[in-house]
């Protein structure tokens, strides 16, 4: 199958200079599949011959698979379908610091090479669900550098700018992408590689919770800290992705528990919600003049999907962004590199050797120093988080272009970390989502962050901020057409509807208090509940009732509690009080008290106080 | 008040060679205070006396409060009493590391002292819950030691055997309160050192999990490890002082959030629970004969109070012991003493300065290369503890002597960090606690740890493990006459009773296995329900009901699910169901299933069928 055939088939054309990564869009291509409309050997096919054609100017790739190389991947989907396989066909590439069996892992470093046997964790996960790895991606060497230059397999270039690099260190990954070479590709993120090269080329990119998913195959650069990543035109694949794949891995002592809260990958409207935006002396933009506008324009559109925005201090983020270089973590990165660079010091480039010069003489005492410092700026970015949902950044201040590279290679890669080196060192989750286009033409984004096992929260909320788009910026004309998901993605916390002795003020109202619950709202039930006083206490309290017919509604408050929180909570609940499901004036079904049956015999009918403070104040 | 009035006014004689620790139990020592049988001003003065008078044989204090030191703690206490504060006039003493305002804080070293002006944290909550310091305890010098003798201020000899040491570094802590001067004790533990002591004095030594306990104004060991501790004569005055103590300190950026499951401090019988033995062959008791037998007794006591005894390799808790003194944390404290060591290496010992020697030396890449082995030792010690309730094993392996510690200080003090410095490396909470006498007649202990934040469900274990003693070892025929507390200590993980479609193998039984929920019994409920088949589905679901009468007993399933897992688990849980108080047909009452009354209608009556299963097949 040739290119214009692909194209029909597809339904929408590839541009020569732009690609459109929304053709290879995972539903899109899941659907064509299912029609019949294509096959995944011609689709595989026409995309590497897309790869090759491309490579001379981009140098997305490292090895591009031949067709041998291909051919295990292609007959596993043999008599299988869509119908069994998640990822049935999906084309995806593959940064070359993660191994794919019997396939060179170089880490863009010919003398380091080795082929493994095993794939990592991640690819193996991928490949059980039908994906079809593309090829290795170029990256800066050992995955240091925020820019896809420091390669000696060729500087990466931008893929809708020739002026501009392509970002890194998973700079061939996102060009994969970028390009309409893969459906979505793996990076890795230790001090913003997974969000730098999203931004530059109007990506999502994805940078999970560490730990969630495994690094067992990776090679390492700050094992402590590294994540691997997901580069995807849009949020909502990113989602499904990150569902399957996220998991406790025994190969990686590293590897988390994802909670359950985390494991949503449904999303509708996201609830109103509160975003930290640095404070203004807090941006930085390098002298970047579109940035503050475009800046404000984000701000906008997450009011629009009901955010309500609150300045921060950032100098806590900024101050643990420093320790990323200034710091011994470099260390980390030399376990790995050093006894190479001692043995054959050419083998490794002059820049990547520059970053890693000062890690043999760095000590035990100050690395012990440097965590106690990074741990203080933690205890006050935490503090500072615990108000908020998520904060709101600029994934870039301002993008340098190849040439202000060439001239300041260190000072202007370093300028590209200022938003994004604090993320792992803090434990945060991060998602980089494309948000405008500049007068030069380039993409410009912004990032999402979190407490750590929020990602699905955050991948919600850049859902709807790209949703809220009538047209994706840079897309030719593509509309946001994927079906709108069902459900609400989980947070961390959890609304929790009481109507008695835990509203504020009253007798168990500590009990959530205790636990970090906030109060969201004062509010009242759908009009088809009654409300009876329990026999028993003290405390006193109610039992609100659900009836099909004369019933009315209950004033109630709605609070915040942390998921993991509720347990402890339940414990405490007596019968024949519990928790379930209560509807509200407007509609929402949230957690809240129930009362059994049970607990209405003796009880005393007072839906007609409105609510319990009318009750108490009458007695 | 002279001594043999205060011995008549508590009701006990003190002993002249053996303490009675038991006569200043927090409980008996408030009732005293509350009948008006003694008074503070009284009290303190003689426990002062008593303390100078022990101090030239026991060297357990380095600075006992003078009366205007005191004055301003009992001038505090005027015009209150036990009723409003719940340590009103109890005296404790503090081990010699921790500032108390306004005295200096020598660390064992008098070129090192400073006199803080602010008390540490943990001191000031004490105080402001009335209770008195009592003087300053020795320790190993920079708690650095196991052994209690490593200190310019003399050696502390054992409360009980002049042959043995007091252990250590806490040496003065414990002896404070083993020598009946101090209701209780604070020490600190980064090896060891809130438990050894303990269990050379027959007390308890709780080693909170590590952040729990503020760690703002103690001096350093290892600042990512230390925790502060109590000495206590029971366990449930350890639960008493946790409750009161721990919390979030923003002073402190290692202080963590206490999960309000481990907020508990009354508990009763324990449920049946596991613990894991060490296998035979990972046992070590450097050569103490009655070692085995002695460990063989706890055992059958654990057994005796609920629990099951499982063998499991100790290999990996034991190899990530050695990384304590083997690798770079002692850069850590190296951090807090070298300068002083590199101004002055005389004002430090030289037992301390060999320990700390090879610190300098030791790398970055070092550090964080032990940091990797180490998180591997972790992700196989949880794995292991995933499966269990709590680990018991031997405190100390064998008790070395004085004079074995003279003859070799490094070799025999580091055999008592044998079962000790593995704890806050792999980041779990422990208890120590007394077992048994040896035919010496030193007592010998055991230690009890688990997972992180299971500190109250320990001490209720060592609780119940001292209260089926008919009468505790030394302790000159006190029976454990404290009221035995009602309700139960949380655990992380809480029973939930299932009776539909999250039985095993049903439809949505993998809602609790994917997050990490085991099967405890199936058994049935008591037999006041009935059991209806909810309209709607699939899935099918059944509604549990409890009536007044007529009812019947339901089979059901009771599993364990991670506290922190209920809040999403609920939040999949719809209308009209939710999750309530179950009755089981032994009488407890666990968190179940439950259902609305608006539920029942135009359901089906299934009770008949005994349970879901057997409504399942008749279909």
């Amino acid at each position: 199958m040739n290119t214009p055939q692909l194209d029909q088939a597809l339904g929408d054309p590839f541009g020569h200079s732009l690609s459109h990564p929304f053709d290879l869009r995972l539903d899109a291509l899941l659907a064509a599949y299912r029609d019949g409309r294509i096959e995944p050997r011609g689709l595989i096919g026409a995309l590497r011959t897309r790869a090759l054609a491309l490579n001379a100017e981009y140098r997305l790739f490292i090895h591009v698979l031949d067709e041998a190389e291909l051919e295990p991947y292609l007959a596993a989907l043999e008599h299988q379908s869509p119908a069994d396989l998640p990822l049935f066909g999906i084309p995806f590439a593959i940064k070359d610091n993660i191994d794919l069996a019997g396939i060179p892992t170089t880490a863009a470093c010919p003398a380091f090479a080795y082929t493994p046997a095993r794939s990592a964790t991640v690819i193996e996960r991928l490949v059980t669900l039908g994906a079809i790895p593309i090829g290795k991606a170029n990256l800066d060497q050992f995955a240091t550098g925020l820019n896809g230059t420091r390669s000696p397999y060729g500087a990466c270039r931008n893929a809708l700018l020739p002026d501009y690099p392509a970002g890194g260190s998973s700079a061939g990954s996102a060009l994969a992408v970028a390009l309409g070479v893969a459906s979505f590709a793996l990076g890795t993120d230790t001090a913003g590689s997974g969000r730098v090269p999203a931004a530059f080329n109007n990506l999502v990119g994805t940078k999970p919770s560490r730990g969630l998913l495994s690094t067992a195959g990776v090679v390492p650069a700050c094992r402590t800290l590294d994540c691997v990543t997901f580069f995807t035109a849009t949020a909502s694949e990113a989602s499904r992705l990150l569902g399957l794949c996220a998991g406790l891995d025994a190969l990686d002592p590293y590897s988390r528990h994802n909670p359950s809260w985390n494991h949503v990958t449904a999303f509708g409207t996201p609830l109103p919600f509160r975003f930290g935006v640095p404070r203004p002396a807090d941006l930085e933009f390098f002298g970047c003049t579109e940035g503050p506008a475009l800046f404000a324009s984000a701000i906008e559109r997450l009011r629009a999907i009901g955010g309500e925005a609150v300045e921060i201090d950032f100098t806590p983020f900024l101050e643990a962004a420093r320790l990323l270089y200034e710091g011994p973590w470099v260390a980390e990165r030399y376990s790995v590199v050093g006894p190479l660079m001692e043995r054959t010091p050419d083998a490794v480039l002059p820049v990547i050797r520059a970053v890693l010069a000062k890690a043999p003489g760095a000590t035990a005492v100050q690395t012990f120093e440097a965590q106690y410092r990074l741990q203080a700026y933690k205890a006050r970015c935490d503090a500072l988080l615990a108000e908020l949902d998520c904060v709101l950044t600029p994934t870039i201040g301002r993008p340098v272009t190849l040439a202000e590279l060439a001239a300041e290679p260190v000072l202007r890669n370093s300028d590209l970390g200022h938003y994004t080196n604090f993320m792992n060192l803090l434990d945060y989750a991060a998602v980089a989502v494309p948000s405008a286009v500049m007068k030069s033409a380039l993409p410009w984004g912004v990032t999402l962050f979190g407490r750590a096992f929020t990602d699905q929260y955050l991948l919600s909320l850049a859902d709807a901020f790209q949703r809220i788009q009538a047209e994706l910026p840079l897309t030719g004309g593509h509309a946001f057409d994927t079906p709108r998901p069902v459900g609400r993605a989980q947070h961390d916390r959890l609304a929790i509807v009481v109507c008695g002795a835990h509203l504020q003020g009253l007798a168990l109202n500590h009990q959530l208090t205790t636990r970090g619950a906030r109060l969201l709202e004062r509010t009242v039930s759908s009009p088809h509940y009654r409300l009876y006083a329990l026999a028993g206490g003290p405390p006193l309290r109610p039992g609100m009732v659900r009836v099909a017919e004369d019933g009315c509604a209950i004033e109630v408050e709605v609070w915040e509690l942390p998921a993991a929180e509720f347990g402890s909570f339940l414990a405490g609940i007596p019968s024949p009080l519990g928790l379930g499901k209560v509807e509200l004036a407007d509609g929402r079904w949230e957690i809240g008290f129930i009362c059994e049956p049970s607990g209405i015999a003796g009880a005393t009918e007072i839906s007609h106080f409105g609510g319990w403070r009318g009750y108490l104040a009458s007695r």
